[in-house]
Parts: structure tokens; sequence; C-alpha cells
């Protein structure tokens, strides 16, 4: 029997839910793209964004996804035969050092696993580059497919005073986890609409130093990614930020998931929630692996862990999912460059998410492991639900 | 802290949650109201009401709330001075009796306290009714208030051959829990759109046997009320179904709806959810109580416990109610019309609702107990969960 | 070859045309019903309410079409027998006084075809009211059949100190010509949701005077049509104002159609702008029917035609109508109760309408003339564009 | 006085109007992007993409506008040194050369004004390319700038048996005028979703040949922009087409529009309809421009006009496009790249238009000529009407 029918849970680590408001400040016609009305939202939502990331340095907004900031973001700073230094931590990580080298670009890699970068080791790398030609270091803060969170204050550190940018991509933890780009000496910072912004898939965003754009346009920067044009375009018009027309309905969604986020519950809080409904993600799992070693969490230390989804080594996972799916109108996420797949899935608790779906998530899949015999220890649902009664 | 952003969950006994897809069926300008195309549309959600109701029967749709449904089949089926019954399990069915009294109706009770009618005493007292003036035996299917469930067949077998009619308020039942009128010798029987329908409310049902018809109109009949002018439409045209301007969006709202429940769930697949969901909070109830007997289902029998809502004696749930909304983004239902307001509540599982939100529901609840220092027994969580794995 | 892709126009006299920022306001999932914020809601939009009308008055809303708000203003005015007296321009007055015969109410009628009432005839009717035995004198506004309007305050002077109550039907006018309820002495006011408001069918209002409530209830008095307990509902409950579970979605879109009409565009600008447009439509025709006497308005006089339709003579109305709709995707309205159905139609400019929505209208009717040979007079359409040119 | 309160008429030559249908269908929360529904629905919509274009080619599809369009097919068919020929009929065809040279491509031009381009001289110039290095003819099949349009076919003829492809950007026609791009022998199309397609803007579209693919990859190609990848994205899966995360909500919303375009109205009944509309505006204007010679079409030969959009001279223009947006609810567009804009403006008769959109705009055009003293010819509307009124 199923018991599906009902609100849908999407649990998987992007496109996130979109809150209902959000899609339906996106329900419009378009207007006059002439109108001063436009063009002054769309200052606004600008504006916010540089709040959200933290930052007064610039933006380039972009119509694109995730892999168009990685290569409007690389197309800016590198040139072919550049070198460049990638640190990994799983899938995207992987995707994005090979992205690099299908522009030409060179790239060393210090791979991690499935857990974050360590201080030391880059420290150590950089310490090695005597002609300090690494153009520049790169980091997923968090990569969704181990959910290692990188301690990016930490890698600054590391670097001390080589002249390498630091490039990190949020697109996984903006708006879920603390970033503070200009405080933390982030040089080029990457992120996209559809996670912990709460928006539908279709915008890209690059935010960039001074010091990033002081090295000029390369070889490989063309019309379209040239993020100064768009980064300067106030005075040109709308139009000039997104080299083109608008992505005017998303603009629209993009301003009301700011104002949730910024102006009504607030960074720090938005922040807040996150954390705690990690901590209670790792509660359930922590319970069911007392009662099979076999379930844990991707990574082994919670300060290591990501704010915003949370992979799983689950024996029978595959059929968990398919199992919750079917009954209980639950979708998680698959376990996306796992050891072994099949045996392996993310649980994300990424932007438009309460202590009600996520315990209702935790929930079904236990009810999926009882219904599949996959053998788990007791009280997991007990523990999570501890961790939601915590005070603040 | 508040973990309570995301998507809201509404567990109040009506207005129940509406499907996206309810919500985009009506979210459109008034078409031509004189085309053939919402002629055929109306006509065929006429016939999908008949399929919902178990009835070949006649069917008036109001422009209207559950109150309204109450009026209309009482102006249609009484006149002042007219002596009924009114079975009572709870505030709804004495709401009822005393809307029947203002009306000028001669209303006898019956009452049950908090549990559902039973049919010994409904035989007895007919039996006592010699000269079978009584017009008519109403109860409500489910009352929310007590979510007591009425054995309507067993209530039918009890009149015998009686002539009084039997009136069914399906208010809260209806789309959650069986009902086959023409089977059961259901005479009228009433509902609404904002509940086991899945629509906005707006739109109130009544259909009626040929016996009920046959009765003719009475002094309290008048145009608007009058059951056979909108039984009778169709020649007529939409408008006279709805007693005037027809409730457009509504009437999309309601074809998206009942294709859900009818076509692609099946009837007997939602009756099957609904049972499953209520021993799923039995459960959880069950364990909580263990722990503490302040803790219980307003029904003792689960037998004759509602498939829709669960009302529940809960020491502090008022603050429990306040807790689990601003802290988890769940909203509980109030203990309406129970001895001790304040420590009751009701946790509605009805019409588009799956094991996700419940399960969320209950363990945000546990949560909030743990927060408030209510005590309760160990291990409700994993009971419900385990209800949820059972093959059906 | 059709035309008629695009947005279409529904130029028929409701529903009107509801603007995107009302569905979108509307498109929402039920809220908690027991929450502050939907009540504050509520109480703002009843005091909207009153604005809109001109009163300080009471206001009774109800879940309804026009015809229900038709029966409750009677329920709470008159007794079976009660004895009454409707002024006819068209079909909405006579179906009015046929429902309140219906009701057991005693109507005197005078008719005026489709003209306005003529207050000298109603001052000399209620002289000849020895007694005083007229409970009330009832009258459409503008009744949609004709497109005639009455002179209200006119009406009133007419009735001199004669007792009976001036009631008002204002569901095709108000939000599109002046009412000033209190300055006129209306008793009671009459409308609906889907005209001049702008928004889904669904709700009824009734605004009644202190003298009109000092009669007290009557036979007919139920409890859902009483309009005392509406009324009076705000320290009882959300609920009470509705008798029972409120039209939520409905609310939110009467909040916001409201907000356009009385916060932004403003009552006077709304008022302006139908008589603008009316203006527009009368232009259009009195050049049509330069070349064809057989087109006219319904209705001679201009300073007796109404703001939000204009009801027509035009020989072959019936196809022209079929040729617009398919061709052009323009909904034109019947002629409802004319002498000759067939060749009138009735052109709507209520509500949401704007310069270019009526021109439109009018120019794919004159490209319906051409292309079907029905006769009619050149200009019309520079002569309507040159009203639209008027300076304010 | 102000008129403009009414649904908003947006006549400027793209973002478009967006159906009520494609909103509504794309008003939904990310879904399952892991399940089977949404991967077979984008391959609908690409089949249907196909389709629209009349090829069997390949297709690469990019979340981005009409600019990622051109940078997107220059990336994959050219090299940086590579020698082109631009066919340039005003703004667009002129930027497009200049991104082209930003991207370091050498750009021969043929600039042929605001007339669309002349096959006699592509073909003279042709031949004197004897060396065969230009590598492709680019040419805007509409540029909304003059309104030209281009004959393709004929363009074809003229380049004989030269090798270089034949790239047309049919951003602003596709969906609106013919286009057959296998039977023309068209090697590369491009467009987008906000024009013909009716959709919010956010995802553009290559076509390419297999002549074009066997070019391979060039120095410019990137990752994220190599067609190759996307074309062949089916066995990998759906992210594999958008180069990352799907535009999941406007891949409901194609869904939706290409139904209406291709299964409903039918492809060659949306180019009649538009063939006609923009007949309608012709009229219009050399009615106006009987009156006063310098309000003319900026391009003389109807039979060289665009179908979707018309650009006109018209002293006063700029106050006029003032004029109709405060006072009658129509946004124009302004005249780009005219020799002197602000008598200047264009007007879009594109995508999801009708006969009473495009004569409500006309006539709301003459109003403003008429309120703002510019002079013009008499019975442009009538003339206007007459088109609309033709048999098919």
């Amino acid at each position: 029997m199923s018991l599906a029918s009902g609100h849908p849970v999407i649990a998987i680590p992007g496109p996130s839910p979109v809150p209902a408001r959000v899609l339906r400040a996106a329900h419009r016609a378009s207007p006059d793209i002439y109108g001063d009305e436009l063009a002054q939202l769309n200052l606004h939502v600008m504006a916010q964004l540089k709040r959200l990331a933290g930052t007064s340095a610039h933006l380039a907004p972009y119509i694109g996804n995730g892999h168009a900031a990685w290569e409007a973001a690389a197309a800016n700073m590198f040139d072919r035969g550049d070198r460049v230094l990638v640190l990994t931590s799983g899938h995207f990580g992987q995707s994005w050092a090979r992205q690099l080298e299908d522009m030409g670009i060179v790239v060393d890699r210090l791979d991690f696993g499935l857990a974050p970068p360590d201080p030391a080791r880059l420290a150590e790398r950089l310490a090695a580059d005597g002609g300090q030609d690494l153009r520049a270091v790169l980091v997923c803060q968090t990569d969704t497919a181990s959910s290692a969170m990188a301690d990016i204050p930490a890698l600054r550190d590391a670097m001390g005073d080589h002249p390498a940018l630091l490039v990190v991509d949020a697109i996984a933890s903006l708006g879920c986890a603390p970033m503070m780009m200009d405080d933390w000496g982030v040089d080029v910072l990457l992120s996209a609409s559809q996670k912990g912004m709460m928006c539908p898939p279709g915008a890209a965003f690059v935010w960039f130093s001074d010091r990033a754009a002081a090295r000029g346009a390369t070889g490989l920067t063309t019309p379209y990614w040239d993020w100064n044009l768009r980064a300067n375009a106030a005075p040109v018009g709308m139009w000039r930020f997104w080299g083109g027309t608008p992505p005017v309905q998303l603009i629209y969604a993009l301003d009301e998931a700011l104002r949730m986020i910024l102006d009504e519950e607030g960074l720090f809080s938005v922040w807040a929630r996150h954390a705690a409904l990690a901590r209670t993600v790792w509660a359930a799992i922590d319970a069911w692996g007392d009662g099979n070693p076999d379930i844990r969490a991707c990574v082994d230390d919670p300060a290591l862990r990501a704010a915003s989804v949370t992979a799983v080594t689950l024996p029978g996972a595959d059929a968990l999912r398919a199992w919750v799916t079917e009954h209980c109108g639950v979708t998680l996420g698959v376990g996306l460059g796992a050891a072994d797949p099949a045996n392996a899935l993310r649980v994300a608790h990424m932007g438009h998410c309460n202590a009600a779906m996520l315990l209702g998530t935790l929930a079904v899949m236990q009810a999926g492991m009882v219904a599949l015999g996959i053998p788990h220890g007791a009280g997991a649902l007990d523990a999570a639900a501890a961790v939601i009664a915590e005070p603040a």
C-alpha cells in the first residue's frame, strides 16, 4: 500500500524545495523590461546577493547553473596553460577539476577522499610551490557527494602569503552555512539559485575581489563570460548584468527568497537552523549505526560535516530510496561518487527545510528499514526528536 | 531557535492541505461562462461527486461551507415544528442540533459524549417513537471534535422500518473513510470541499435519495436552497446548478482533486491510506500514554475512531501546540469541545496527507513534549514508523 | 483563419477579468485558520469593503453568489406575506422579484422596460401607499440585462418620508460606478466578488443600516442567513463572519483586489475610468448606428446608462459574438432578456478593464461586422479612440 | 486620467507575452530530478524543438539567453582567427558581429542598413572569396531593430557551392515565421525561449547539421559550450543535456508552450496568424502615413518585412510610447538602433498575440497621436480591422 499521496518531500541536495511564496513571486507575465521598476528590483537583488555572501566585492550574475559558474569564473581567472590546485573531497571537486582541464588549464590535485581538505596538507603543498606558479587554489565549501565541509578560514591561513587566488565553490552551502567572503579572504566565490537560495534553477553567480579583478582578461575570457561587463553593468542597464535578456521571472523569485533569508528569518538564524537540522540527522544515523556498523555518515568527524546535506553509507540504500519514494512520498539523494553507490544515499537538509520535513524524512527511512529488513539500531527517532527539542 | 522555515504542515481537521496541482488548476482567469467546455466540465464534476459518495441519487451543489450544507439540507427536508433526532458525539453534532432548533425544528437528542452513536440506543429510542413522528435521524459520520466514527450501516439497521430519513454529515469523512450511500441506505448525505476533497473551502454538497426528494418542499424551502432546482439543473444550464454564478475556479479545483482521488490513487486506496495513517497516530499515542496515563485518544475503542482525525487528551496541549508551530512549522488542531480544552488537541490525517507529513508531525510533537517537560512513554516514534512499515 | 491565440478578452458582465495579482494572491494553501494573521486580514478586508460601499454601517459577508445575497438580505428584512415594491429595468430585477415571491413575499412591481426607474413614478406610487404597508423599495443600480443605471439619490428623494427601506442591488455596479451608501440614504446594499471587485466568484456581501437592523429577525430569518450574527462577529472570531469555515483563498484575493481599487488606483479614479470606457463604447455604437439604425444602445439617454456594461441591439449579434470568439479571442455577453436576443449583445467594461482591452474589443466587433456583412456606419473606431484621447 | 488598469499589453519584441497556461505549467516545486518522468518529458521537449525548427538534425539546449546562443554556436564553429561573413540588417546583426570579434574571430560584414540582406550581393561577395576561407555566413532571419525579414532560401541559393556554413539567428522569428531548417539547407540555427516560444527567458537553443558537427571542436570550444556533449546526452542523462542542473520549471513551460504551438494551433496556423497580424499593423501604418509622410515602416517592401515585429518611424514616438503606457496599459518597443530613436518605435506581434490585443494596441496608439497632436492620416483603424476581417 502506498502512503505517498501528500506533499512530496524532496530531500535531495538540489534543486531544493522552493517555498510557495517564491513560486508565487515568479508566476507573472514578463513585464515592461524597459521600466524603471524592474531595473530597481534588479539592483536590489544584486545588493542582497552581496549581503548573502558577506562581501562588498564585485558580482557577476549569469543565466546558468553551477557548471556555468565554474566555466564563467575560470574563463575570467585563467588562461590555457595556467596551473591551479584543486582540493577535492568528492565527485564535484573532481568534476570541477576535469572541467578546468577540459578548458586547457593545468590542474594539480590534492585529494582528500571523502574528507574535507586538510589545511596542513595545503600549506605543505604550497610551500613546495617554489616558483609560485599556482594561479589559484580551488575548493568546494561543501561537496555534496561526500558532504564534507571545508574550513575556509583555515585554508586561507594555510595559504600564507602565497599569491594564488582562493576560489570557493559555495553552490551547495551558500545560504546554509556561514560564508563571510571578505572577512575570510575569499577571492572568488561561486554559487547558484537552486540550493540554499531556495529558487528554481537558472541563475548562477560569481563574486570576485579587487585582487581577482586586477588580473585582467585572459585568452579564455569571452564576451559572454566576461565578469567585468556584468559587474559594472549598472550605468549601462539591466540587460548588461545578464549579458542580454534578463531572466525576469527568476529575478522576482530571487527577490522573494532573499527577503525571506536576509530580512525575515535572518542569515544567522538560517545558519543556526541548518546546523540544528544537520545534527538531527546525525543523531539518527548514530543511533541506527549503533545496531549496524555499516550505517554511518561518510564524514566521521561531526565538526567536518556539511550543514546542508549528509552522505550516508547504508546497506540496501538503493532499495530504501525506492521504498520511501513509492510508499511515503519522499525522495532521497543517490549515493553520488560513493565507493558502493547502491549502499549509499544522501539526505539533504538544505534551504526551505524545517523540523517537520526532516523528522518525517528520517522516520520514513526507518519505516523502510523495518519493511526491508535492514538491520539498524533502536531509538534513532527519539534521538533525532531530542535534538529538535534542545534549547537554542 | 526556530526550525519552522520550510513547507508548513497544517494538521488541523480542515481546511486541509490543498495539493499543488489543485491550486494550479484553480489559478486561472474566469473563462467564457457561456462556453460548452465549462458546462461539460461541470457535468463531469457532478458525476465524479456521485462516484465519491457511492450513489446514483440526486446531487445539489452550493457555494457555501459545511454550515450551508446543514441549512440547505434542513430547508428541504423539514418544516418548522417537525421533530427530528440528532445523535451527538461532540461539538459539531451539538452545533448542528442547535442550528436545526434555530430554524424552528424540534430536536430530540441522543448524546453519546465523545463516543460514537450506539445503534442499540438508537433502536431503543425509535421503538419508543410510537407515533413515528420523528422525521429524520441525523448523525455525523465523523465528529472532528471527538474523532468518533459512526457505524452508518449499523445505525441504518437499527432504524428498522421506521420511516425517518437517515441523514449523514460526512463533511469530515467523505474521501477519507468508506461511504456507500446507496448500499448503506443513507437518504441524505452532506459534505464540503475543504477536507477529504482537498480543495479550498467554498463549495458544499447535498446528495439526496428519491425517498427524500419525494417529501416535497416545506415551509422552510427557499428558492436558493431548493435542492430540486439544482439537482435537475442539467437541461437549464450550469448557472442553475449553482443557483446563479458558478464558482468557476473552484470547479476546476474540484475536477483536479477528484481526478486524483477517483482516477489516479483510487477511492479504495485512499480509504486504505487514511486507515493506515490513523493507526500510525494511535500507535504513537498508545506509546506516549504508556508513560503518562493522561495522554490518550478521546475514543477508547480503535474500531470506533475516525480515519481522518484523532482527538487526544494531552496535559499541556496548548503549550505543545504553540511550541510545534513556533519551532517546527506544524499547526495542530485545538481541542474543540473537550472537557479541558487546554489539555486536548487534535491531529488531522485528512486528505492530502502522506507518511512523511504524518510521521514528521508526530516527531515534532514528541520533540515538544521533551522541550516542555511533558511526561510521555518511550518508543512512540518507533511504533509509529513500524505501522508505516507494515505490508498492505 | 483564427487570430484568437493570445490573451483571451472576456467582455461579459461577470465574472469579469481577474487581475494576475489577484489570482496570485489566492494561490496558496490553506493557512492556520486559528492564527491571528488571518483574523487580522479578515478584519481589514471587512473594513475595506465598507470603504468600497461608502458606509460605516453593518456588513454581513457570505460564501455565495449574487443570488445568495438576494436571499440573505430578504431573509433578514422580510417575513412571508410582507409587501415590497421592486423597480425593474430588465432581466435581473424581474428575477429578483420572482425570487422574493418564491420566498413568500408579496411583490408589487414598477416596470420600466429597459429604462432605468423614473423617480417621479416611484413618488407617485408611494403616495398611493396610504397604509404605508410597503416594507421596502428594491432596485438594481445597474441591471446588466438592459445596462440601465438607476439614479439612487433621486429615488431616495422620491421616497420622501415613506418608511420603506431602500434596498439596492449593486452587484454589477459596485466598484464601477459611484456608491455612497450612507450619504445617499441606502438602507441595504448587496454585492458580490466577481464583477467590479475583480475577484473569482464565491463571496457575496450585504451592508445594512441601523434602521434596517432595528427591524429584527423575521419568520424567514435562519441561522445561516442571520446578518446580525455575521455583522457582530468580531468578538467571536473569523468563522462567525462567514457562518462556519471561511473562504480563505478568496479572502486573500479580496484583500489584493481592494488594495488595488482603494489604495492604489483610488476609488474616484476607478469610477472615472469606468465612465470614460463607457463613453468610448457609446461613441463606437453611435457611429455604427449612423450607418445602420438598427444598431443602438438599449438605453437611449447616455445619462441613464451604466458605467460597467452596455447592452446593444445589433442585427446579427449572435453570429457576431461567435465570430469574434472564434477569430479574435473575445467573448461578448449574450443579449439577456432582450426582445430579440439573437440580435442583441452586451459589451462589458467592468472591473479590470483598460483602454487597450476595450478598444481591441470594439475593433474586433467591427472586423466581425465587415466579415459577416453587417451594415454599420464608418469611423466608429476613430470616434472611440478619440474618447480615449480626451484629457481628464 | 489613466485608463491603464487592466491586463497590461506588452507589445515589445521580447520577452513576449507568456500564456497563462504556460505560467501555470511552470508553477511547481522542483520534482525528483532523478525520476524517469522528468527524463521522458525532457526528451519529448527536445523532439518538439526539432519539429519547431523543421529539422532532424542535432540540438544542444543551454540555460541562457540569445547572447548565450550566439557564443555557444560560435565556440563550436570557429577558432580564433577564423574569418566569417555577417550580413547585417540592424542593431542585432551588428551586435552579433561585434561579439564574434570580441571572441577573436575575423568578421567581414555586408551591411544592408535597415533592409534585409540582398542575395545578389551575397553571391557577389562569395564569388570574390577565391580562397574560400570564409568559414560561415551568419544572418538574422529577423533583426528586431529593423524588422527586416531575410529570405533564407534565397540566401542559401546565393551561396552556391561555397563551403561556408549558413548560420541563422532565428531568435526573434522561430515560431512566428516559416523555418524549415533541413529543407532550406541551414547548417546552424539559433533561438531562445522568450519570443515566439512564448516562455519566460532562460533557455537558448542551437540546432546544428551533420556538416556543422563534422568540423569538430576548435580552440574556442569549452566543456560548457560543447554542443556535442549536449546533443548526444540521451544515454547519459538529463543533466548532460543542460550541462548540469536542468532548468526544471522552464522545461515544463516549454512543454506546454510547444504543445500549444505544434499540437493544438498547428505550426502552419501559427505562421498564418503572425502573417495576418503583421499585415494588420502595416495597414494602420500606411493609413497614418497617408496623412503624415514621416510615419512609415522602416522596411519599405512588405515582402521583406518581419512577421513578428514592425519597426516604425513616427515623429514623437518617445512621447507616444510614454502616453500609451501611462494612459492605456500598453508597452511599445523602443526604436532600437534607429537613426533617430526618439522618433521611432517598434510594435511587436510575436507569439501569444491575437487580434484583440493587436487592434487594441493600434487603437491606443491612435488615441495617443490624437492626444499629443501628432498628425496622422484617417481611417487607420478601419483599415486594420478590415485586414482582420479578411477570409483566410
